[in-house]
């Protein structure tokens, strides 16, 4: 058993659906911090209990909840992507630059949907968590994100 | 600030959850598009809005929502993750083949769930994603994904 | 088309939310399996069917959904995640230890929020599946996991 303790159940109705589409612009290959629009969107839908869903509609870009606190950290975990897809492998798909293919595996290597609860109004992001946008690819693109709440 | 604009919030009632179990035939390590039977449970369950979730039951297979345009890009995907978790690393758990622990690795690195939100009764898939199982395993199997729909 | 077949769609009303925080203490790096926890919260909250969604509010740990059979499973898979965010690497942020910027990128390549469906009062698990938190810091740590069903 593990060494765990549980607070009390909170409970509550379900009884509606918010869904908006976000669109950001991101300035090439980075982090973007987009934590403020989804707890817009949020307050907008007068969310009070229920679930936040990110999807991302595109492959070359993800989603990633981390550290928010030592910009170094997005820095390193670049860094990390780039050697776990390196430009200088021998990608088959190279039609659209050498930086395209890499795009895909990071995209597949961290996430296209997240999802966070919602708490008696707000989401429940840790101290040091925030929600980025990861763009892959190294010229800005436009991208188009999903926000949906389920619940009260 | 990020450069970001919203559309309006479409609002609906929640009133119902459908769920089914979805049982696919691999033929071997490979990507298997499943969307046009995830786009039909969605139809069948009459959805409307609300979060579709895909839940596989094995641990050495795994889910992506990846570039379906250009067949190449699979290709490199599989290649990445052999790459990730080779075979030949010394794998203390070997006894269910060569194949077994990298399909564990790969499908950590990967989704075991995976959410689409449904607007408008259609799944809010970018226009160059579809939905795959990855099969990881060497050798044909039956893999269960349960799908899940909770809105109106 | 793929070879496959689709169980006849079960439905349900959906009439709550139930969340709660579980919190666990780790003891250093390595897996922590809190699926009893979780079937725990999912029985108390008088689950029937819906979705249950795990949120860890940490960035220097992360969950998982693994090979519950093979302790050595999670051995590798430890190896594994060593290889791919290496403590030898050249970090810039290294303030919080060498172990810490390795956490971050371990945390990235899995998962920090998880939904597993419930069904006919039970979390749709595989025969083979436990759910993890992965510890990725050295040090023990206290760790918030919110827990929340939405369904009936």
């Amino acid at each position: 058993m593990v060494a765990s303790k549980q607070t009390s159940i909170r409970f509550a109705e379900v009884d509606k659906i918010a869904s908006a589409t976000l669109t950001v612009q991101t300035e090439g290959a980075g982090f973007l911090d987009v934590t403020a629009e989804v707890a817009r969107f949020v307050a907008e839908s007068r969310a009070y209990d229920g679930l936040l869903t990110l999807f991302l509609r595109h492959t070359s870009a993800s989603l990633t909840i981390q550290e928010k606190a030592d910009p170094a950290v997005r820095v390193d975990l670049l860094t990390a992507l780039d050697h776990l897809a390196p430009e200088s492998a021998a990608w088959t798909h190279d039609l659209e630059g050498p930086d395209d293919m890499p795009s895909h595996v990071k995209a597949m290597l961290t996430a296209t949907s997240l999802q966070v609860p919602v708490v008696d109004r707000h989401l429940v992001l840790g101290t040091w968590q925030a929600i980025y946008l990861i763009e892959h690819r190294s010229l800005p693109h436009q991208r188009k994100i999903v926000l949906q709440f389920i619940g009260t």
